[in-house]
């Protein structure tokens, strides 16, 4: 299974990436006064949050449990010096249900970040991983 | 150095995230007929291929070659079964220069991809990474 990205030029920190369907994404290595877009290293961490949140959502509805929203804090930790990856990522979601249980949404994260997600398993193994979450009962 | 990003949820397969500067990105995991938006697997290799263009283009310019322009063309080829890692991830540059010799141009993108990019240093080490350019002298 082959997935196919084209990329042009804008400026030397900014560049617009289009994909097979042509939907286009524009990303910018900007400062923070002039940004507009996300950065490389934001996509990597923003990519992987939001594909267990698919995972772990598919995983709540299919045990039928109460679902009202999902949100996420996510951190990554750099290393000091060139190349900068990242050594550590924080992910807490904050899961809105009635009825999810402790255990179910520890297991469903668990699950999402390193068995189900596939950018989870496309990063380096010394990456560390950690999640934590909170469920909200409203 | 922590890079944040904070995700909502729009629907099931649909997510807004924000970095720390307020700038959103929408992400999607729609079928073809109906997809907007990139979709995470797609961010993964679109960061990879511009944070290391950005690399490439300042070595260009340090070394005070001739640039008019770059395009990238990345395919990823993923696992077979879950979880659908990339196994192997394809980058193909086009840089208009007219100057630009191969072998400077062959070693910045190597540098780049292996050395100086943090996408390319967070991927699994066994993620093969190949690249090729082209040198487009108009």
């Amino acid at each position: 299974m082959e997935v196919k990205v084209s990329m042009s030029y804008l400026d030397d920190e900014k560049y617009s990436v289009k994909n097979a369907s042509d939907n286009e994404l524009i990303i910018d290595m900007y400062a923070k006064e002039k940004k507009k877009n996300l950065s490389p290293m934001e996509l990597l961490l923003s990519a992987i949050t939001t594909c267990a949140a698919v995972e772990v959502v598919s995983m709540i509805k299919k045990r039928k449990r109460d679902f009202n929203d999902i949100k996420a804090e996510s951190t990554g930790v750099r290393a000091d010096s060139h190349p900068m990856y990242y050594k550590q990522i924080n992910v807490m979601y904050e899961i809105y249900s009635s009825d999810l249980k402790d255990n179910e949404a520890e297991r469903f994260i668990s699950l999402a970040l390193t068995k189900y997600c596939s950018v989870g398993s496309s990063i380096r193994k010394d990456t560390k991983v950690n999640h934590s979450f909170k469920i909200i009962r409203d």
